[in-house]
């Protein structure tokens, strides 16, 4: 059938609205169901890089963050071999544990907490991150022993104008990100980590999202964030082998050997005030972006994937696009060559209590060194983006995301630990 | 692809962690999607009742819940209209209104807040329900002329042992619920109406689900509950033709004429501490709800759908299906025969602050008559289900859904404000 998307890209801008219109008047004469179907196989779990980074995003998200609630390195690192055990099984589509009812355990509690019984894999990836407080608490103290290991890269970030962060549901220990097709299936993964960590880690804070807001790869089409635009445009992609390397993946000699092969992940809750947004015209929220709603192409330009030209002046001899659009302060050109890998996804929590949607993007951005990409895009970003009026960072985090387990001898947490 | 559900449902009970394993291995091996898509298609949206009731249940919710802001009849009866039009658009998957690009109003804010640009109608269906507080405030007061239609059945839902409601996330004047198999189309009808309501209505509050905990149809398969259980197995459903005349549909000579064709929605949040639960062994946990984990068949019989014998007696001499199992406490046999349509669904909404969950099922149940159904199955429940150690009821709410806008002419509310 004909999609909203079918109709836009067949007709380009100018005539979005009657387009869609029209065509999608069509469609509901024929309400069968033709998009592809989501992924729903197994993503390999072993590898040289963690699944779930370059992996093609998936539709949902459920990311949580961890503290450390024991002071024993050697239950830690028990747990962190479980976990890998689990995670292996998870992602292929098996359970966590047997469920109880064989291996003669009816008097146990399951293994598996039974609500991903009967759903397939749904592309399911866990990543795993180790916070810089792993390393070294609040008050400077080597916790596990591991404080030389701390990477550089691991610095903690500056203050950004208009950050408005809530310590709560900041920072942590360790994090796991699940992104699958299906949120049962995400939910459960994280679900039966908890569980299995019953003693040694307490959820600090965890988030669902929907809709990726980034495609990863070039076989996926550019989604929407809850501004209504489409994102993640200009996003790094699996394709991109030869920048995926310069900027995504760690190596050796960036100081920390055990994170060659690893990527850092920034994490930060960005809260949209999508109502005022809303009441925003079009021409403003087009300026503010520096592309087009409907297409999503720079303005000035036909399509999505054009390059911007951001000399360009219209007739009133200003830029097409406005020296502060967010395009323009987030472009590569302007932050010394620097791409980042992100997989953020939107999120809709309820309401505020001030009946306004607690909506947003939960960003997530891989990359092989903050201090070299997300902090000087940020602080771009953060002193002169007009989106700054619409949004607010309320949660922040920095995780060191090793590089992928190699097989049934190795787990997370081994080359850290080792 | 061989999914967990299909290892299951091969080998029956009492194999479940080693059939799984097995055969899920072998899938492994070939992880190409298999699974139906998800209907993607348009609902109908005119119709003698609402869609969303009986329409086989999507797989993702938003629920959102309103106050009315203004005290003009007319206003409101205005934005209902304006609503209707809206939702018959929206579920075709066509956009609330215009981009803005068309129709020459760029320097207006966007009739459409574009999040669902491209993406197809995804099964989207959008009902409205009537809370009691429109009819008549707390104080007494008919705010809107229109207390003498205030049906009986609408009676305020008592205090139920254990109920730890929160009022602020209880209760509302309107609701609208949104089913969709695509969050961001639920999430952007939702967000569309609330835009339109501006100035009339303010959200009370919402909630996002997923992962559907009922079928509505014969052709869907028994979903899982985040306590891991199949639920709604005995549910109401769209084939049960003589079932919903009787118990689903109100009718005129219930006492309010303007309900004839439509339903009586209950919804409760109900927050569930699984991380108590999953310390549970499976033995207590099949007990409890009076059905086996895997497969979901009455303790005591070996299929899903078999009747359960409520009198059968195990070589202990006690009942197979325990006297305060979920089932027994729950079965129209003991209910002077009510039954319910369910149409709840899994929710996550991050963490509690003490590290656990904040998970559960938001519930919701459509009814002829609430007194004679919900009423009287929610006290049996209350007062003796063994489950209830491991949920709480945190909020609450009771609507008048009206039967379906049938053309052009008509929109939600004519009836009742006529």
């Amino acid at each position: 059938m004909v999609s909203r998307r079918a109709a836009l890209t067949a007709t380009g801008i100018g005539l979005v609205g009657v387009a869609a219109t029209a065509a999608v008047s069509a469609a509901t004469a024929d309400p069968e169901p033709a998009a592809a179907p989501a992924f729903d196989g197994a993503v390999p779990f072993f590898g040289e890089h963690q699944a779930g980074i370059v992996t093609p995003a998936q539709d949902r998200l459920h990311f949580a963050a961890f503290d450390v609630i024991t002071k024993d390195r050697a239950k830690l690192v028990e747990m962190l071999r479980e976990w890998t055990a689990a995670a292996a099984r998870m992602t292929q589509g098996r359970d966590a544990g047997t469920l109880g009812a064989v291996g003669g355990q009816p008097e146990a509690p399951p293994d598996d907490t039974g609500e991903a019984l009967g759903l397939p894999p749904s592309g399911l990836t866990l990543t795993i991150g180790f916070g810089r407080s792993l390393f070294r608490d609040a008050a400077g103290v080597d916790r596990f022993g591991i404080a030389d290991r701390l990477p550089a890269a691991l610095e903690a970030l500056p203050h950004f104008p208009g950050d408005a962060l809530r310590p709560e549901i900041s920072d942590g220990d360790l994090c796991v990100q699940a992104c699958a097709n299906d949120p049962q299936v995400a939910v459960h993964a994280i679900r039966n980590l908890a569980r299995i960590g019953f003693g040694v880690v307490s959820i600090r804070y965890s988030q669902l999202g929907f809709g990726r807001t980034s495609s990863t790869s070039r076989t996926q089409t550019t989604p929407r964030n809850l501004m209504g635009f489409k994102d993640g445009t200009r996003n790094m992609k699996l394709e991109d082998a030869e920048l995926l390397r310069e900027q995504l993946w760690a190596r050796a000699e960036d100081g920390a050997a055990w994170m060659a092969g690893g990527s850092y992940l920034v994490t930060r809750r960005i809260r949209m005030t999508v109502e005022t947004w809303d009441r925003t015209s079009l021409t403003e929220q087009e300026a503010i972006f520096g592309r087009d709603k409907g297409e999503g192409a720079p303005l000035g330009k036909a399509k999505e994937f054009d390059e911007p030209d951001f000399d360009a002046k219209g007739a009133d001899g200003q830029p097409m696009i406005a020296k502060e659009a967010h395009i323009r302060l987030a472009h590569p050109d302007f932050n010394n060559g620097a791409h980042l890998l992100r997989r953020g996804y939107n999120f809709v929590d309820g309401t505020d209590g001030l009946g306004r949607l607690d909506a947003g993007l939960f960003f997530m951005a891989y990359q092989r060194d903050p201090r070299k990409q997300f902090v000087p895009v940020q602080r771009s970003l953060a002193r002169a983006d007009v989106l700054n009026e619409y949004i607010r960072h309320v949660s922040s985090g920095l995780w060191a995301c090793p590089a992928g387990v190699t097989g049934d001898g190795d787990h997370w947490g081994r080359a850290l630990f080792s």
